[in-house]
């Protein structure tokens, strides 16, 4: 339904629809933001092998959803999200003064034999992607590069009708 | 061959060979503990229904052994106790004398109504048994009461032949 709606209002280009789409479930997110989160499912996912795993805490509002293979599903492929892409944050709020300063360190030697005027702004813009892409909301999912993992979750609020949380992730590696 | 011998030097009592054989194996892990830990496996248990996962890096030294099918499912034993008895240190020397002024301060009422000169050792005593149970290495094995986790490792080392270590545990629940 909600499909076919985005797919009119875009009036007929796909690309766009998909873009309506995940801007509506967004929006459906943010609505549902404020309400409790009672239940929820633990999953892990380890690499053949067993070099690695990824594990997860995904919280939702019911036990009705908790029990849905389908959200199964969804904390099972962000656990194995997590083992592949090893993020350190949930989201940008959650890196420390410290975290940039550690970063600072490192980058500032690679931007050493810039011109001093443009020294700093190269500086600040290694940071930012850096730790863009160690937050895990804002990764593009392992299985699906075309949508962050925030929009993964978000299309699971969607089709849930429920709050929809990461409220903690592991990853364990051998090395 | 070394079950034949501890049972000759038990005098045929098997609870005793048991124990002499429990022995035999801890000198042997002592034996190797200066070893190199160069190798491992990252394994989850996930409890049924995902209420709870459980995780260890268990490492050893060679690919030799931590490909053998039998490593994997000693570290998978290990993250189901995790997942089932909630360790939160993995020895005694891992807990901070935080971690002891916190369950001072939760003991400390439950002593109040003992007379003054026995209060303190009461109080010791539940906050050591209390730690004990914590202690990831001291608790009863849960697939088997009689050996704690250290002695289920030490047969480990005595079955493979090198040093094993739980490098790192996790335990992920829902509440």
């Amino acid at each position: 339904m909600q499909c076919k709606k985005a797919l009119e209002e875009s009036g007929g280009d796909m690309e766009k629809a998909k873009i309506i789409l995940r801007k509506a479930s967004a929006a459906i997110a943010s609505k549902k933001s404020d309400r409790e989160l009672g239940a929820g499912i633990a999953a892990a996912y380890t690499h053949a092998g067993g070099a690695v795993v990824g594990a997860v805490v995904l919280a939702c509002e019911t036990d009705f959803v908790s029990r849905n293979p389908d959200f199964g599903k969804l904390a099972y492929d962000i656990a194995m999200h997590v083992a592949a892409m090893n993020p350190k944050f949930k989201t940008k709020e959650d890196v420390k003064d410290e975290d940039v300063r550690a970063a600072r360190e490192v980058f500032a030697k690679e931007v050493e034999s810039l011109p001093e005027a443009s020294r700093e702004k190269a500086l600040t813009g290694k940071i930012d992607s850096f730790i863009k892409e160690k937050v895990l909301l804002d990764q593009p999912f392992v299985k699906n590069g075309d949508i962050t993992v925030r929009e993964l979750i978000d299309t699971g609020v969607q089709k849930f009708g429920e709050k929809i949380e990461v409220v903690r992730f592991e990853r364990l590696s051998v090395k």
